[in-house]
């Protein structure tokens, strides 16, 4: 059995990271995986949410959407239908967490970082392309926050990053595409840092379940996957990467 | 260092299943895991979603909610809120998945299978709870299909239940409750076939990651659990057990 | 004509009244009559709300729901549709004036009391149940703040209970069940305190008007039927009826 | 004591009807009972809600609404909330129940009669208002059915009015101003026939419970000024009035 | 080719204006523009709108409702819809934008006029005859502060009025009827002062473009159409009427 | 007076139209104004609204958003909130009606092309440059029903496109930017065909009304700038420009 676009079982496919991709937030960037393209940036606001007012810490929260038109068949718009759905209530809650594990909220002061992942084309993993992009949008807006002498070193403990792994038919890959996410029984989302440390483990088996042998070669190729992004994340950033989970 | 409540570390709370617990779903089921007290209910309905409209097949879909006086400080309660929070979407649709994952849906007919869950005390493992009390109503409710020769046979393919696990101060452990919960730094929700195949893993490590050790620590954990559960659920269905996962 | 579960006309439904049901909130009550159960809980919140601040006087709020279960069809949640249906509403403002109407709000400080009526079975007579229970649950609330001290006396004036009568084939009747309640051309619902005073009363002829003579034998027999609920409350509640009304 | 605006205690505001108000609805009334003043519309749509399809029957259906500018403070418009108020909902269901219960709903086929209660200008007993205007519009838009012969008689039983009643400083009064509303400690609204029958009968005593006696002359007054208003309504009427309740 | 209403293309339909309309509202009035009625209320609040917080300037917002029966085809209640319409929100922010124009914002105080147009009767042309009724409401609402001494002149600057204009069959007229509105392939609506200076222009050709002849021919129509309403509304203010653009 | 970027005042900013920016949508444009920066998408819907159900004809619809870091300030998402804005739904309805006054919709069968407008970078004229995208955009989405054979010829009648004007400073000037819209006092957008018609005209003096010269100069700035426009289509569109409005 080979791939649809032919790539190895344990093949990425092609990461782009571009940074600075719009003016307005103080860290914007397109994450490509493939046909998978992100725009995920981080907007600093000078105030938390109620829960930590007066606590001197600080919160990153997430949102994360797709345009209508980055989908196969259009999806409609969210704010028209008037709430958010199921599936994007999980994706943001998990994008939040993940980033939230990596970085010293006690040393941001009582600021809100809001993170947004817009898909502007989907093509399978939008949702680990989103933390994976997201977290060098994070590095360039706490970078802003040094530079301005907000802040006296970058908060962050260490890189995060994310990719998908499944099973089709029998088979254990990496990095699925949208074509293969659809045909897979069992789905899993691993996160993780620069340590080789989890920061979260999601697997389904809703089609069959797995057993630990699926179990481990998935994770043997979610830590290749997220190791290798990494590397992208440390060459996009340049002399920035040196700063993360520094002294 | 001791649990709060004085059990090992791979030490399940008590649990008690009671069936027939009110008389209008087809499957009535409450489930206490200790303090964690879940009603959990499976009604039929003779329709289906638009998307499986003639094709022959059945759905099940579940709901989850907390009684506004279940948890120690008075929750608010959704329909006031004029919407479902994320947590409670990501809960719906975990126990969906759950159930659906052990069922032949291709079996029930186009026939809907309303899983409720409703927790009236709430004291940490209340997912976890509802699936594995979710699992006993919905035996009930396709027996009563059985009975009335709507169906040939149980269309369960194995039982399934659901446990938390996690790690407190570098501890892993079993099952835990409100207090635990809320200082566990990994927390893992496992949910496991009769078969130990894994229906679904889920794993957070927000404050702190976790190692390939604690996350297979936890993993004996949970299917010493979920095994453990599957045993009280064939004791509260007596001779209907001998019915899942039949030929 | 005889009634369908063999009653006579004038006579209630067994009655249980089953305190400390569940543990967060300070008055958790299970009420039963005949096969109508529901959980009341009253829960005390130390602020009031915008229309009361400053003024030294508490409140007390309602809120009502039916499990989806609870019915005969289930009952979609009202959570799902995003908004409290009329009847729902109706109820929740009944239950919060008849309440009111025996407390000294003067006398309870800045706090609001919440009653949640969460109806677990439904077979007729829900809203008056609710009143019924949710009186016991108030006083157990109280209790709690006059056992610390935090009030000098119970503020509670006189036992209020309540209970539907209506017309059925021209006999008036006592406590209609869900299957008399819905053949009744005529229904009432009667809300009276210790004194045989009237807290509410709501008779509808929807179906057909009523004249004065059956008008005066449903108020009979609903001072009789709350009368015999107050009874109810006494046995329930044990010493702590004492202090109800006290100087 | 005196009434405020120098009323005998049994006696009502001045009371006009004013038909054909405005030109699209097929009933269209304006109501003034003293400085309360609503327009009542009928309107007739040629299908039924889902629950009568296909039964050959048809239905009545209410809506209430107060203008922002109809009250004393302005009232934020119930549009811009999003929701509409458990108030106005009582209401309109309360109207909707009135003007069936003296329909034949058999008679009218498959239609459905929108009834808009608006307020134009609010000073107290505006639901009973809405109740005694809204009849009237409803005999004028069954009559185009009749004029066009689309229904063979007008399908209406019996007159019925409503008004509101109430005990200010233990004096029993009827018809209350907003001001005497607002200090009544007791409140009831009626609604009957041209029978003298009850159609509905809503008593609160939220500030103070009521005794019988004071119910008594609560209905006394209540039936003397229903009997009034259906007058009104005669006259309002002109020859249309024999035609309700006729064979 | 003439007009369904036998008007000459530059006539403007029988225009009257009720001032004290309702007694609650600061300014209230009745306008007619024809068979066109609507309610506008001005109601003054002693606060403003977050970003005015502190600044000493006031506000002006419109809100704009069609009751149901106030079109041929009754019309969905927006309450009920649990939404605002965009037709809705765009009038009210054209209603707004109007009578914001032509008033010193700096010298009423921090104060909010809440402007309401509730149309009661439609035949076509309502939001421009509720600019033109506001108005009035609006010198009337202020009157009341200069009376009380609030503020010490009338803050406006000039009068403002709007029209309908439009082309049909080729041929522009003046102050559409709703039969005109629906067949006219290009639509405009313009807003104007005492100066002849425009506040709004909006011209729309989605059915057919429409060229600079035209434009030209429509903005005379218009103009000519709200000098003569600005006539109109000196004519019901009467001597306050002096007082506008005064210094 | 200099503007901003040293711009003479008939002088627009850079624009650059890119086809086939995205792949799922049919046309997928990105336009850049300078810094406004707009995705514009096509797609195709093989059904149409209720109110063309069986009439043979096509409909088109746009929604327009602004992604939250595309301000300088973070937007909230409408998703979030709940609700569409006022200000979106009027440029959604403006895009709409700006597209179907060019399209021959009884050529285009039973189908709808939704547009839609996402803007990822905002700098003043979003609006417009959204209509002279999305115009693109859909000359390629119906260029693939054509080279599918599904329609005869491109059903476009002419091209439109819209440019923004505005008075500052007592200066009329063309496509303003940010900073200059938020300070033009007078402020214009203009839509116009290739036969210089006017497809709609929306001018606003909320600050200080402005009189027929300035209106005069306004409509040549806007003439120019559309034409200018229409020339960068027709570049982009290269051969399928000749299709447009072809015989």
């Amino acid at each position: 059995m080979a791939r649809i676009d032919g790539r190895a079982f344990d093949e990425m496919r092609r990461v782009k990271i571009t940074r600075s991709f719009t003016k307005h937030a103080q860290g914007s960037v397109l994450i490509e995986m493939g046909e998978t393209k992100v725009i995920c940036t981080a907007t600093i606001e000078d105030k938390v949410p109620p829960f930590l007012k007066n606590t001197g810490k600080g919160w990153i929260t997430a949102e994360y959407s797709m345009l209508p038109s980055s989908t196969q068949t259009r999806k409609i718009r969210e704010s028209s239908r008037g709430k958010v759905e199921g599936r994007t209530q999980e994706i943001q809650r998990l994008i939040g967490r993940a980033l939230r594990s990596v970085v010293d909220l006690d040393a941001i002061g009582e600021r809100t970082i809001w993170i947004d992942c817009d898909v502007i084309q989907a093509d399978g993993g939008t949702r680990t392309a989103s933390i994976t992009g997201a977290f060098v949008a994070l590095v360039d807006a706490f970078n802003v926050l040094l530079v301005n002498q907000q802040i006296a070193k970058l908060p962050i403990k260490s890189f995060v990053s994310a990719i998908s792994v499944g099973v089709i038919e029998g088979q254990p890959m990496l990095d699925l595409c949208y074509e293969e996410d659809s045909t897979a029984k069992v789905d899993m989302n691993i996160i993780m840092t620069d340590q080789e440390e989890f920061v979260e483990l999601q697997g389904t088996g809703e089609e069959a379940p797995f057993n630990s042998k699926d179990l481990m070669e998935l994770i043997r190729l979610g830590t290749l996957g997220t190791s290798m992004l990494i590397e992208e994340q440390r060459k996009a950033l340049g002399e920035l990467a040196a700063l993360v989970g520094g002294e």
